[in-house]
């Protein structure tokens, strides 16, 4: 029974890239936290303290920044791809890359009614997300956003649940829904790799389908709207192969105003932050290539 | 060399209060976070832990619940005003009241082309921000709104400052300027209690206000922007006082690329968190009645 | 080829629970943050809305707390463990649970040189974690810990790694080497499950020999480092299966004073935030079972 | 009626940087986040952009790490007032200085039973902070402590308050008291400016004479506690013109197990988030000179 080196992968976190494109007087502008992680043969590092496979954290930071000018980021998706086969193609002890994005929204600030040229705000809560990985059989991408902070007044119910010795919730008809979303959709091999897929449209179409079905669906749990949500997306884009859901209830109580003579139908509210119900559902394909470490890979070490 | 009790108060911090109007089917929702806090003679309360004047802090929440349904919440200066003045009038001991409420922004969400009646996205980086000071002789409002988050990728320069055996600084006349503003404007006496004023239609003209400064000025400086945006709030509203400005300069650093044989010409910048530069300014006139508490009530403790 | 739901689970996050041991004057404290979730055959709740199969998020927060009571909390762990088997065991659709609980450490306040009986300063910046999974077959406990935030100021180099064109790193045979570690160390079944195991001693054990070999080892790299660390608790403690350490280089840069005629012989540095270096290696045993869901539960949905 | 610049100054914040003595093989850390702000005749800058009297923020930052080696960083107290005066004195256009330093801390790893000579664990929960203000006519020290997170399992009430129509609140007599307390103490001209100066000895009796205050007295009131805190500080210290506390009144909520056939005496709490109560008190003595901007400096532009 011998100690063994098991999953293993390293890389710099969190690199924050902003990208002007300015050859015209209307500049573009790509803000993006890029983290880069490397696979590999990489015992000789842990085992021995010998860096001569290891390529530094500090050359993926600058390599991405290089890219930024050499390759430019078309989308966070396609920028995380050019980088995730660099590592793979040309670096050579390396076996795999993970490469994932954050990009953060803007929009250009209004100037007496006109879009600007080159000043923005920031808008927005949500965070759009990109986990690419790449090795030498398979390309997967899990584009997302995380942190989509939608709310409806009305048209949720929760009702007809199992009760044991420890439920006191009562019954309701009529609540505040309001969730937090993050959501994960995968592409695999050739899906990813189309290198005429418009991933800006895409992710605005994920997005739109969510949140209407959010805002439609007379809802009876959190985990049929989730459903509801899921399923809209994978009927309308059959490249993606499963998408990954994780909505916190994030709860709103009506106050108790009789106690002061008042009435409240649904009108007054206390948010709560902690505790706060977690409903994490995944969507599939009976069909689908097992999700195996793109999945992973989005949450973590893979 | 007596020790004595010096300034104090006390109160209940950050009730998060969420007032939906369903009068229609179309709902309208405020999210607030309200702060309030009671002056008085309370000394006994502290040196000899004699209650009898404290109106707990867990009754000035209820009264904040009560008041969003029995007085609706119109604007959060005006519902700062309406829970102040009822603090002061109306709890004996009370001699002053502040109340401080930050309001989150939502956004319909768009459902194939129309605004929802019913649900939202929350939208923007910025808080609003409001601090309602009311005492026997007078009333003060702060309005304001924190962390609005603005980038111009040209248009500022940084040239001709003072240099000293610590300075390593290059000038510049091209470069990125992103800020994530805090800005405060007082009213006071006749202008804050005016029960006309339209406080939703103030602080979107402050904000375009400085939104437009911020875009236009070729700046040599963010104390110069800064200057400019306060002054087009104060000349277009005579209304207030005072505003102060506090701006983080949110470094974005060229990157390097000459070591790799590619140019950067302001096209990928590294975004630092810290350190970064920090400008406050106040804008006055020259006869404004002094600041005072309402100011200092903004801050902290006043 | 069908829409179908994958995997799925709900539950109550974040319950911050506090228990008090009050028998003698001299109180105990065990200060937490709970998280349960449930799995099983959910389909119903997902694409029909219907509850009667699901035990509402707010019931499994009411149990923790009355577990708290009925059972108390003699460690982590164990107050995991028996929390899981009961809704596995006793909440008849209830296939599997996942306890996951955080633990904040508290030293009693000292006054005139001795401990307090019931007052307590929050201490450490650790977190102490554990996550417990029972299904019908099986038990794991990943027990852990967060955010050790540790520095050493000598005794660290990182020099013959590998370099492309975008390597622009000097080599350095003395840094400081300082990190945040992330650890979570794996037992499964008859080792899960040991009633008489003292997990608050394994929990001390892990951290003072981690701590040991980060402190003494000449550090070739990080890597090294964490071989080292994962290899003296698997070495010592035969119980654990697994451990899984991630860590990121949070680098401090030795600031340039030779422009001011000043020499730093790593003496001043500059604290970077983003962005970081980050390592993660599993280390395991060659005869070691899966980790499977265990670990992947450790991370998020498993 | 014209509108005019009124308060205003401008620096480098958050400044991260880590003092090394390693004069010997058992080396010291100190461990700032330093902000440096200057005020002086700075109209130019605003009105016309004019940069010639403002010595860059990257020079201030510069200037903090170059004192680092230089002066060395006996105390926070000290550095500060080393770098203030140096801006004032030395600065040509500079008329006042403030320069605030929060201080993180470290213990020693203990290997082998012995304290480590190089390596530490980051430590505690509070922040010390010192805010230094210095200009042609005084020089003020703040120094402090924030976050300090304590918590009483008995020992503290809260009965006999005031009613009134919104009041729900049950009195009680046993509950527990937790608070993450922020303090500041001011000492002024020859007090601040005494070379001989302990300041680390003072921190700590100051922080051992609160900490002895709130576990040892039965209070009947938050405010109570925090007038015995601060009189036990002013009392043994002299040299202190004032002290300013902040409170948050963390509430621990006893969880209702009634409903489940369980007891709750005082065992199990609910620990709620937000809102929370907030008490701020300042002891003075009656022969004290004003605190003017020393206090305004230390929660923000004076």
């Amino acid at each position: 029974m011998a100690i063994i080196l098991g999953d293993n992968q390293y890389g710099k976190a969190e690199s924050r890239l902003v990208r002007i494109v300015r050859d015209s007087p209307r500049h573009e502008i790509r803000d993006l936290n890029v983290t880069t992680a490397l696979r590999g043969p990489f015992e000789a590092a842990h085992l021995a303290g010998d860096q001569s496979a290891v390529l530094p954290t500090d050359t993926q930071k600058n390599t991405a920044f290089a890219f930024a000018k050499s390759h430019g980021v078309q989308s966070v998706e396609g920028f995380g791809l050019d980088l995730a086969r660099h590592f793979v193609a040309d670096v050579g002890p390396v076996v795999g890359a993970r490469v994932e994005i954050e990009e953060f929204a803007w929009a250009r600030a209004v100037v007496d009614g006109a879009e600007h040229d080159h000043t923005w705000l920031r808008t927005g809560q949500e965070v759009r997300t990109a986990a690419v990985t790449v090795d030498a059989d398979d390309e997967h991408v899990v584009a997302g956003l995380k942190e989509l902070v939608l709310l409806k007044s009305t048209g949720s119910e929760f009702a007809g649940f199992l009760t044991d010795e420890f439920t006191t919730l009562p019954e309701t008809h009529d609540r505040v829904m309001a969730t937090a979303l993050d959501a994960k959709w995968r592409l695999s091999g050739a899906a990813a790799a189309d290198p005429d897929r418009d991933w800006d449209a895409l992710y605005a179409s994920v997005k739109t389908l969510m949140v209407r079905e959010f805002a439609t669906l007379q809802s009876l749990a959190l985990q049929q709207t989730l459903w509801h949500m899921g399923k809209a997306v994978l009927e309308a884009h059959p490249d993606i192969a499963e998408i990954r859901l994780k909505a916190p209830n994030k709860h709103h109580f009506a106050y108790d105003l009789d106690r002061f003579g008042l009435s409240n139908d649904n009108e007054v509210f206390w948010a709560a932050d902690r505790p706060y119900g977690l409903i994490e559902a995944t969507l599939t394909r009976d069909d689908a290539a097992p999700a195996g470490d793109a999945w992973r890979a989005s949450a973590g070490l893979a």
